[in-house]
């Protein structure tokens, strides 16, 4: 006899549906690989015509959240409603009922995660959320099944990609920052409003849940620097292609002894490093710990398929647990009394200043740069508009220092702005 | 009251060193992060100086595999020996006395799966060998827990560290076969008969895990068409740059309904393939599955830390089972009866036939290809030594046919012989 698993999906737009597709399409595969009878037995959305474009049975709807809490057949709840509320007073309505939930809800985890998981605990059940985080990439599983072993000291993601297909098409095809993105918004990759995604907003919550699993600790996506593409230039991209480097909107988590670093922000990567390579909508996560080296697990990180796909492993996953797998560390929300997450960091810069065309202008900018201990590795100069453009790149120096500089140079008489800032993955 | 976990090493060369550095430097990591207190108690190797090598006690030291298998206080045994026996022997003997084993040990699994996990299921234990595949890539983890949602498409690695250093040296430094062998084997990369590597023997032990496990049959690795990169030449990786690909000795197996491809040879990867950027000594493997779509797990493919990364993944991975996980197809190690592994399969093709120089060559060489129905996408000609080398890049076609064509082209009057034969990832 197999074990039957009732399943119930709150929400079933693009991904609640590529589940339910292949909770259905792949059900006898799965039955017989798993040896488990995944049936799904409720569906909840107030729009019921969303049912039927999936070709769910009438009798699956649900009239309402309590019918699916209060069915003791159904053990796993997906949710892919998205957004806070009402999703959060659902889920953990159906965790307290002792149902394990699975979910793609990034934003909901990475603002309440603590609350859910006391949710969780208190009913005995388990909470989920490999898709979640970059879509059919299994990372969530590598960080807690693979990579025990490991101290990990660093996790650099592409994890968005929206902007990874606006940046790309950039690069790719010299378009500006707004026709790509209107390009992005016809093919419906980016949204009608698009700052949760251009604004590093998606990037920053899904850092966050990330690098509080690497680093075993919470890193409340409030404590994340944060900076999005929308400034990023045509100039910008030939700059830095020139000089080697791709254009990404990374996430960056880092663990040195009790410090961390949490950063999301428009970055030059090397050619020749692997994440230079992560094209298009796809995505990618590389990943280093003290013992396993470097990693990189690359694959889709949206779309209903991928992101189903994501959901389904964890309804088995969270099937064949025989208790639920909580957070090894305090997941109060908060940082931990003994970890500092640094608003200060380290990095290479690219710095584009705008100049009036004035002698003695490199020498009192590079003088400033020298007052804050921010040492050129090169200079470069563009043209354009009245006076120039001159773009150093530096070695190593501190975000602070750095800013300082910054200051300093616009304070002076022959510079206009700054024009760029863009951090180099060193 | 932390739970103790007691583990013994059965070989303590680079590989158990490196398991044991872990589980020593990492002690306390573990504990807070994993709830457990795993301690090695046993080490067993009849070298006993390399104990002292790696800091064990003295009062670590088993004498004989019995005192490990009789040690009811142990759970886990790691086996780090290598090679077929007493690997088996001893690996046996502990799963029939009900300890879990976690191995690194390709050779033996693709040979004796079927036996071993006999055993395992015999003594209630459990058979864990993440690391016996691509080091410390958790794909088998990712296979089994991540991707369970898909009927896996297909699974194309670089999985063989030795063979993709050489190669590499080749394509960058334009270096022979013969001194990147000699310069891989100064550096310890290469063994001193370095024929398991370079003829694709290890490629091929590792594929049949990994088929089996993602096709949820048994690809028995004899059942594997192998080619190793001891007959790659200069000319070939310059010709192939010049077509815009870069050489790797893949290994591909695809399954489409219940037929199954499984191989191990030489392949042109187009250069914006992400296998083409995968250099040195690092491995990948990309695996497509019909709803998550494309994925790519990159990361060191060997070495002392990498590797017991993967195996103290498993010793965390099995300590926590609450049974042991055996596969999910019948693991008789013969194919199955309802399974075809086909030796014909279809492919793009790079062919370089010497020829004399005489009129009407390329005509007949064509005439031979088109009777066969191999198509040819380009022609391009290299001179050397007497008479020209013709290269010939086809569309797709079949194995069979291509073998045909091969044939027939050498016994042209006109021809020397077939120089090369190089299939194309497509």
């Amino acid at each position: 006899m197999k074990k039957i698993v009732n399943v119930a999906i709150m929400g079933i737009g693009t991904v609640g549906g590529g589940t339910y597709e292949i909770l259905t399409n792949n059900h006898d595969f799965l039955m017989r690989t798993q040896g488990v009878d995944y049936r799904v037995t409720k569906v909840l959305d107030k729009n019921t015509d969303r049912l039927k474009m999936f070709g769910i049975p009438e009798s699956c709807a649900a009239s309402c959240v309590d019918e699916i809490a209060q069915d003791k057949s159904i053990s796993i709840v997906v949710e892919t409603m998205g957004g806070v509320e009402p999703a959060k007073t659902f889920i953990e309505k159906m965790l307290l009922a002792g149902k394990d939930v699975v979910t793609a809800n990034k934003e909901l985890v990475s603002k309440h995660w603590s609350a859910l998981e006391a949710a969780a605990r208190k009913g005995g059940a388990g909470l989920y959320f490999e898709a979640s985080c970059v879509g059919g990439v299994p990372i969530i599983r590598a960080l807690q099944e693979s990579l025990q072993a490991n101290h990990i000291n660093s996790i650099v993601g592409i994890i968005n990609g929206t902007t990874n297909y606006i940046l790309t098409k950039m690069t790719e095809e010299g378009m500006s920052y707004a026709d790509a993105l209107k390009e992005a918004q016809q093919l419906g990759y980016a949204e009608f409003n698009p700052t949760a995604d251009v604004e590093g907003f998606d990037a920053a919550y899904k850092l966050s849940i990330l690098a509080s699993l690497a680093f075993h600790t919470c890193v409340p996506y409030t404590e994340i620097y944060r900076e999005g593409i929308t400034k990023v230039t045509k100039a910008d991209i030939k700059t830095g292609l020139e000089l080697g480097y791709r254009i990404k909107l990374l996430a960056i988590g880092k663990r040195k002894g009790n410090v961390i670093e949490a950063r999301v922000h428009p970055t030059f990567v090397p050619v020749d490093h692997p994440l230079a390579g992560v094209g298009g909508s796809f995505n990618a996560v590389y990943v280093n710990g003290d013992f396993v080296d470097d990693l990189m697990f690359y694959g889709r990180g949206a779309g209903a398929r991928p992101t189903g796909s994501a959901i389904v492993s964890d309804v088995v996953y969270a099937s064949k647990r025989n208790a639920p797998l909580y957070s090894d560390f305090d997941n109060s929300g908060n940082v931990a009394a003994d970890i500092e997450v640094s608003k200060d960091f380290k990095s290479k810069y690219y710095i584009a200043v705008s100049v009036k065309d004035a002698p003695g202008v490199l020498a009192a900018v590079t003088g400033v740069f020298a007052n804050h201990n921010v040492s050129i590795e090169s200079v470069s100069q563009r043209a354009g508009g009245t006076g120039a453009t001159i773009c150093f790149l530096t070695h190593t120096a501190s975000e602070s220092d750095v800013n300082k500089a910054v200051g300093d140079i616009e304070a002076l008489d022959d510079t206009n702005k700054v024009v760029s800032l863009i951090r180099v993955l060193g």
